[in-house]
């Protein structure tokens, strides 16, 4: 104990000493709560599907607890809070997604029995699993704990970028302790043909262990390598490939394969194990390890993945209640989660036609869940995390480059078009017109374009070049991809005018307004149509779509109506002018729907907004676009006081690598990118009294709140610069300039602020 | 047509201006007949399973016709020469296995309808398949012709190291021509959890494509890349992956991909197709192919082909029957086709780890059937392929640095554990006893010893150590992995003796001679035998094993009695002596068995001598340690008049990657390695008058054999480089030094040559 609490002192030190705070001052870290979104407060709701593990920004490696033995949807991140018992300690993790994917290498500490089977959720004596309890555990970024109370073994977890370091204090009087490893431990074999191709393990010395597992599932082909050390003597091994077992071998191949690690443990102190991943060999991972973790100092790295948490929380500093800086600064950890590193330290990477490639100047990011994160966290990457936006946009274009078009969702390097659209094609447009350095602009036009001209699943061009709009026999969640297609063809226009490409500019701003061709005036929605030109028949603006089958994708025509983000105007036009679409507004959050009428992806409703899901996620700030901003702000604060939470639900719904949270925390800042490419923010209610933006360029842009209390949720007024700001809209230009954004609040509307008709002078 | 003709004059004067050969001299490529083995003469019998398509010595691309749309093991090279139609030509296949495997990226041209689907093998209305006869079908080493009658389509093929070349010439008068590529062809799909995990097809220019897929099936995970230019534009490009089509698109990625591209053939030219393959990258298919096939010279490829196949094939030249020629020569060109090089022109390989390496300075093989090879096809390596068998050690022993321990079966890079043993271990001991210069022995040594104590899929040493001797209930096919393990133990004795390392020596020794504790001295035979102690019950030595479940491996308790190559003394000991022996022997060849008592690996009887499978290969020479060579003279007289055939059948079973053409070849030449790692060939029947063996050292050595008719078959009297030669056996070094066998043989058996008792002198 008293060598660890030097340590500490030693990891505080040196974080006093990078940044020359003064210690009394609060780290940002602390209002981390890595509980929040890890599960729901009771079993007919959902939370984030987030995990409560350690892991550095944007890392490779997540080293978090799974309490789940073969996870599925349900907790997508392997844990979930209402769970009794933890299966073991695995290195990669998904944060909020729906599909659950990754698990890799799973370690568990144990004593007594050498289990070798998880056993069951609910019943710790049946295998390798523990009871817990989470008065006995504890996370911060980059740290957690928790005590496995079968085996009274205090477990403890720390990352680097690519290397995972646990501590196993194993109780006293313990002469023998065992450490598993798992290889075998996947998401549900029943999905995505998820299935182990080849693994191996291999011991090296007393010490060190190698190896490596190769796999399909979510992801087609994962190759999974690593090199792991002990800081005891390994005194007996045993591994075991499904029936087979062996024990005290070097090397074992198989496809089913766990070992046991047996330690002397009787002088009391703690095993340690520090383990690097790569994606691409044993060697790589062994280097990535050794540039990451050269010694024994657990503490030391817990004190040095805070120190990387810190830098980048304290890129956003805000003033405010305990409450909302916890939802705030966990939000930010969310939203820093992914994209996530896949090159190792020497630059090696395995694109998306599984060649391993090597780029030394720019590390290789994955984990793109466009569909969700282009909405608002690109965006928000784009204002604090510019220098890795770049990084994002170019593996984006890598993917283009080995395999034809840009990324729906890339998973590991790897695409699985999960969901719909073209979503990459927002992001690279908006770092462009934002002006990140280091993008090739015409490559980037290259594969945006022929992302949008080359027919790949769910993106059909040429009945959309015949049909000019998507016919849902021919093409299913038709009305969905109508909508976000013609969003995304937008996107491109504005990317061609910007080259000089005319004719492309014309054609793809003629595509971004077909739109307009599956709206119907009799029902005043967006509907399905068929190639005949006729309207699906039924139609119920209540019935919801999953992922096909249905015109909507995750939602239903009240959800789909609003997502026209680059033509609001023609929207308002089609709907019948502004008073039409206010009141189409109100209706929106205040119809309530039939409680069957719900799949779990919609969920966190005011009316039939749910917030659970992305299509709903720029709609309160759709006010602002018909002179009634203070229904945006209104509604943006009840979504922000009564949808996030500071308890382990946190989300009412997936978390999306990072979407959900992204619009907490430009909510708090008190803007939103309803178009998340066109540079413009629509102002909501902002609740911080005082936030700072730190750039990287150095400038700083600093957002005032004056409020009397909580309830003072309606801008009264507003001021730029000291100029007065009568619009309900900021360009990023001006957060990149820095400056200052200063609010009044009240507790009642000020129906004169912010009622500007909008203008294309602002785009 | 005169352009064709044009270019076989020149491919032609290439050959001659290469080898400074007179036009008269007949080529040794013309006697190679590749459709031996393709197919059974009856449908109760076996064939070799060989192919008859386009490939280069050792090559990477076997170039071949698929009858087979969806092959297994009852036509294992994806050719039967029974069937009526063909699928298409896919562009790797495996010769002579018992398992189906590779037959990567089928190509079919075909016109009128475009069909997307093979259709049924007796029925070429139904898909793209077109009926052909073998009247209209040519093949010689490196080139294959055939009319595809439905089409009236004439479709040539020829290959190089890493690449294929397609030559279609469509009928007159036709406009439209079209060539399918099937990405979705494979083995059967309900074997070995086949599956295409992902694929790719990419139009880069009207002239070229590219792609690749990924897929595991008995090879765990291969990735196959491709580039391809065709000699006339496409006109057309229709790509399906399952349900969705895809006209005229860039790329297409999916998992059921094939496309058809259309061509305008009305100006009666022919449709060229190039494609390099790579197991890396598109990047390094594309070097492969430009490295190989610069223009489009076909003809001028197909000579380069024949060239390779004739500086092959020189190594040994004999003088005899037509017929018999012809079987020894496309022997020898079966011993030829692998090992294949797996690695790329620019030195990158896919190592047993799934890792991408380099090597610039050797090649990389696979397709290692060891524990068929390494009987007699690794040994003639160390005669006449001796630079080539430094690569095969160098590539094993990467296996070893992957994977822990040597390959079993090696295919693609990979272990698939097929049959028993550790069979590389008397490769590497035999090459390093050879001299072959070029490999390191205390690696090998290492890489040897560690796989003979490193318990793995059917080699569970701890048990070896425990009972000295493999107990049926705890490791099935036990007397097979008896006899066959300390066989390899005696192997890695030698060479432990031969580093000095005593200890070792005595341990492996002491090992090799487990084989007599599983000797049932009531029976006379090799018996199953519990970890109990007891014998099996009941025991029947006629009964027969497959692959588990029965302590024989496709064999019977007679079939495998014979199987202690390193210690026949032992044996002879064991069974009460030489006259014993020779009495066993005497009833082995001539015990008919129950008709329903064989599996299908045994076959091609002579008694219970079963000629069709490996562990009977050596026994015929077996007569020679008893002093009854004329009884050798006779078997391997009776298996070679008897078993091999200059039809397609050819073989008694499968030809299994080049080991039973070995047995050929040796015999032919006169002797056979019965261990085939001591350096010492036991003499058989030699029937060419003349073979001289041209060595990699320069030296010649030359087996002259004269006798009056086809009758003489036992040998009179023999000398050595002039000298009289008693005894039945010849050195491997007097085969390198070069020199003169003289044989002088007659219809009668001359009962005093050879009869000194074997002697350990010898070795």
């Amino acid at each position: 104990m008293r060598i660890s609490l030097v340590l500490i002192c030693i990891g505080w030190l040196v974080i006093v000493k990078a940044y020359g705070q003064q210690e009394k001052e609060v780290r940002l870290t602390s209002y981390v709560n890595p509980f929040i979104g890890t599960g729901p407060v009771d079993g007919n709701s959902l939370s984030g599907n987030n995990y409560p593990g350690a892991t550095v920004p944007f890392g490779m490696v997540q080293l978090s607890p799974d309490t789940k033995d073969i996870p599925d949807w349900n907790a997508a991140s392997g844990y979930d809070y209402n769970d009794p018992t933890i299966a073991g300690f695995s290195h990669t993790h998904l944060s909020g997604t729906g599909v659950a994917e990754f698990f890799d290498l799973l370690v568990m500490p144990m004593t007594g029995e050498r289990h070798t089977q998880a056993g069951d959720v609910n019943d710790s004596s049946t295998g390798y699993r523990s009871k817990f309890s989470h008065d006995k555990e504890q996370a911060k970024p980059g740290y957690y704990k928790v005590q496995l109370l079968d085996y009274d073994i205090t477990a403890e977890l720390t990352a680097t970028t690519r290397a995972g370091f646990h501590r196993y204090t194993f109780p006293e009087q313990t002469h023998e302790g065992y450490i598993l490893l798992d290889l075998n431990h996947t998401l549900n074999k029943g999905a995505w043909g998820t299935k182990i191709i080849q693994s191996q393990i291999r011991v090296l010395n007393d010490h060190t262990i190698e190896g490596f597992r190769v796999l399909t599932g979510w992801a087609k082909m994962r190759k999974v390598y690593f090199r792991a050390e002990f800081s005891k003597p390994i005194v007996r091994n045993l591994i075991i490939d499904g029936e087979y077992e062996y024990e005290n071998e070097r090397v074992v191949n198989g496809n089913n394969l766990r070992a046991i690690f047996d330690f002397d443990v009787t002088d009391g102190q703690p095993v340690l194990m520090k383990i690097g991943l790569s994606p691409v060999s044993t060697a790589n991972a062994q280097e990535n390890l050794s540039s990451e973790i050269a010694d024994w100092n657990f503490d030391g790295i817990v004190a040095a993945a805070d120190a990387l948490w810190e830098k980048e929380l304290r890129k956003i500093v805000v003033e405010g209640s305990e409450k909302k800086k916890t939802v705030f600064y966990t939000s930010l950890y969310h939203a820093f989660l992914q994209p996530n590193l896949m090159s190792d330290a020497n630059g090696d990477y395995v694109a998306t036609d599984y060649v391993t490639r090597n780029n030394k100047e720019a590390p290789f990011y994955s984990t793109f869940s466009l569909w969700d994160t282009y909405r608002a966290a690109h965006p928000l990457y784009t204002i604090v995390q510019q220098r890795r936006s770049t990084d994002f946009v170019n593996s984006l274009l890598s993917q283009y480059d080995a395999y034809g078009y840009l990324p729906i969702w890339q998973l590991w390097g790897q695409e699985n078009y999960c969901m719909i659209g073209n979503h990459a094609i927002p992001v690279i447009v908006d770092a462009i017109f934002k002006g990140l350095p280091g993008i090739d602009i015409e490559r980037a036009y290259e594969a945006v374009k022929n992302s949008s001209v080359t027919t790949h699943l769910n993106s059909p061009f040429k009945l959309w070049d015949q049909y000019q709009y998507m016919p849902e026999d021919l093409q299913t969640q038709s009305v969905s991809i109508t909508l976000e297609m013609a969003y995304d063809d937008w996107c491109v226009a504005q990317l061609a005018k910007k080259l000089g490409k005319t004719s492309d500019y014309e054609y793809f701003t003629k595509r971004s307004l077909y739109y307009k061709n599956i709206y119907d005036t009799k029902s005043a929605f967006f509907r399905g149509k068929n190639s005949d030109g006729k309207w699906l028949e039924p139609f119920d603006p209540l019935e919801y779509g999953a992922n096909g089958g249905n015109p909507f994708t995750e939602g239903n025509a009240w959800q789909y109506f609003w997502y026209v983000p680059h033509d609001i105007e023609g929207l308002i036009e089609l709907t019948g002018g502004k008073s039409n679409f206010s009141q189409k507004l109100d209706t929106f959050f205040t119809l309530e729907t039939a409680a069957d009428a719900t799949n779990h992806n919609a969920s966190g409703f005011i009316g039939q907004y749910a917030h659970g899901n992305e299509p709903s996620h720029h709609v309160s700030y759709l006010y602002n676009y018909v002179g009634q901003p203070w229904k945006t702000q209104h509604y943006v604060s009840e979504i922000v006081n009564r949808l996030y939470t500071d308890n382990h639900a946190g989300y009412p719904g997936n978390e999306d690598c990072g979407q959900m949270s992204s619009w907490y925390v430009f909510s708090a800042l008190g803007f939103y990118p309803v178009n998340p490419a066109d540079g413009v923010y629509a102002i909501g209610s902002p609740f911080f009294s005082e936030a700072t933006i730190q750039l990287e360029n150095g400038n700083r842009f600093r957002i005032k709140t004056k409020k009397k209390s909580e309830e003072d949720i309606y801008i009264q007024s507003a001021k730029l610069n000291g100029k007065p700001l009568n619009v309900p809209f900021l360009k990023h230009e001006n957060i990149i300039k820095g400056g200052e954004l200063e609010f009044i609040l009240g507790k009642s509307p000020n129906k004169k602020w912010g009622t500007s008709p909008i203008t294309r002078s602002l785009y």
